[in-house]
């Protein structure tokens, strides 16, 4: 048996903003028919997570592209790795099945051939999906955050950040967040339970802005933007402070763009500036799940999603990610299960 | 009894590179009468410690002015406080007699008059003068050591940087410095034990520099100098590198070079950016004794000085700090005891 495959690649490495014409949509055929010893895998891509972080294995040269595995470049032509959920359709490896619920690293299309036993793939379990790890194990690890301490989170109302501000308020900080339009400002503060929220576009003095916003200083600054906000933050920060870089969205589309933080405020503040990795915290998550699942249970955590519909959805469900125009998590829904 | 006080003073905020005729030579009477009741002492100065840091002090405008006490402004005209070995010679203090040995706060000049009891001032105990601690306590409690672990050094050969060589190559690392003269790097490598050493002044391109001198990466940054070293040691970090910041002194006399850290090498290899105060390695203050007399009796640690003579030579001594002209911890020698 065959299926005819759609999916996405991308033209030529993709060095500023993304846009459109970077990508295209291909189709080819994929046989089912798998050689039992092969441990391939054919699965049907369901939910498709759209990732930030993308755009740096897309561009020619990117240190980080070294750094770890599943940074590795993206190659123009080829299938596009990101983590979601599928229905194994065909398996040549014991260990999964036709129908099977799977997550783990497939691709921007309709279906990911997942080759020779290599894959990172596990059956799908509905409280082992780890979304939001990232922003409890960088907020609860990498910020240690005290009770009473004051916060701040940009991109606010992203996958991220909307987690961020929502359990520093369970844990008892005090949560300012930032994003860029006056709805998303509004879902921080009246749904999300953020003590308050700015426009950092509506702001043309960050630093300004952070004073106004928190007079006596800033103890956590999780930082998803980079640049002039990571610069504005370190400069409002009090004694101790700590900043988790979760990653730098702004300096993803402009490598000009490089976030210079006052070191003279660092070594007499003894700031800490730490990245981080999701992958790092898995220590944490018993309790990352448990935390999380109990509130949600209880309505106190809000569950944010943004999905696209379709295959053809990808790029611009992609680009938008850097154009602000989604809320809360981004996914492309490829298929109904 | 009066005597003839000289001393230093800035003649106006200092916002560049420091030069001598931004300093000036003040001569006053000082009675050494004092209230026996007024709290105030005088004392003659002995050695006097010259830092850079000063330099933050001395500026129109700096954010580090506001950040902790022993940073704040100095005034043009008024004595310039550091840290030194006085001997008292008049004291309206029951804690202090004249003749006592005495370590603390005093001044850029002869004697200095310490008014009110509010002075940081404590009887001399040869064994309990700190000089060190900011190396020992960045050292093992910022960067958190492993043997073998690969260490960068830069202004090696300065007073902390040449102490922080020593005690990592002693604990079991492999270490290199970089310092601005063939000299200093000769001192490194031949005397001090480093690993290696280069003159960074030779080095057209840091980056590149680094990778030739760790081929496998840099675990530990001990930066005393920031800017373009900072972004080239993180360039060259391994995976859960981390950079202690102990100060950067090149971006002290010009305030538009800033370090611009590549933020994605941050997030992707876990690095921790860390300031940190000598201040707050009290706690280690006892370990760091212990350690230090151990090896400084067994010959096994050096102590390099650099010391110049007279009142004269604190602007000179001082400007020196920001041109190289150093080798090991500078100091000024006022007045044999
Ligand atoms: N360390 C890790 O393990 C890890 C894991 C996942 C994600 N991340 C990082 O975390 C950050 C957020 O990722 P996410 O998945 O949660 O994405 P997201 O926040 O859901 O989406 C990106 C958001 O960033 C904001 N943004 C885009 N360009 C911006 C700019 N130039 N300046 C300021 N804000 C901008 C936009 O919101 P506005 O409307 O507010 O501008 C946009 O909605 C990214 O930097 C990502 O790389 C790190
Ligand atoms: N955090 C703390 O508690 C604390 C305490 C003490 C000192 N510090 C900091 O530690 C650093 C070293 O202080 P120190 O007292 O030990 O001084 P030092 O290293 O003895 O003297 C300064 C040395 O820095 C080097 N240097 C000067 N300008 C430079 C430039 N533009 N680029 C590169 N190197 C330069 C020079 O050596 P070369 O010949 O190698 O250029 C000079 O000899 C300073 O940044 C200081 O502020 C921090």
């Amino acid at each position: 048996m065959e299926v005819t495959n759609r999916y996405i690649t991308i033209k030529t490495q993709v060095d500023g903003e993304p846009k459109e014409s970077d990508f295209e949509l291909k189709t080819s055929a994929l046989s089912l028919s798998l050689d039992p010893s092969s441990n391939d895998i054919i699965v049907k891509n369901l939910y498709v997570s759209i990732d930030p972080y993308q755009l740096n294995r897309m561009k020619s040269q990117s240190s980080s592209q070294k750094a770890i595995g599943f940074a590795a470049a993206i190659t123009p032509g080829e299938d596009i790795d990101a983590y979601g959920v599928a229905k194994v359709v065909a398996s040549g490896n014991p260990e999964f099945e036709k129908d099977d619920l799977v997550v783990g690293l497939i691709t921007w299309g309709e279906y990911s051939l997942l080759k020779g036993g290599k894959y990172m793939l596990r059956k799908f379990d509905p409280m082992g999906f780890p979304l939001g790890l990232t922003a409890y194990g960088g907020f609860f690890e990498v910020c240690k955050p005290k009770k009473g301490e004051k916060v701040f989170v940009s991109a606010a109302s992203g996958s991220v950040g909307n987690l961020v501000g929502q359990y520093a308020k369970l844990f008892g900080c005090y949560v300012v967040g930032c994003a860029g339009s006056k709805e998303k400002v509004a879902l921080l503060k009246e749904k999300l339970g953020f003590d308050d929220a700015f426009n950092y576009k509506e702001e043309p003095d960050l630093k300004a802005a952070l004073q106004r916003y928190f007079p006596d200083g800033i103890d956590i600054y999780f930082d998803n933007v980079g640049f002039e906000m990571l610069e504005a933050a370190v400069v409002n920060m009090n004694t101790f402070g700590r900043v988790a870089v979760c990653g730098v969205i702004s300096e993803y589309i402009d490598a000009t763009k490089r976030a210079a933080p006052n070191m003279l405020d660092v070594v007499y503040k003894r700031i800490k500036i730490q990245g981080f990795l999701a992958a790092d915290q898995m220590n944490v998550f018993p309790d990352f799940l448990s935390t999380t699942t109990d509130h949600l249970r209880t309505g106190k955590l809000h569950a944010v999603e943004d999905i696209s519909d379709g295959v053809e959805s990808f790029p611009s469900a992609f680009i938008g990610l850097f154009r602000g125009h989604n809320t809360g998590k981004k996914m492309v829904k490829v298929a109904d299960e």
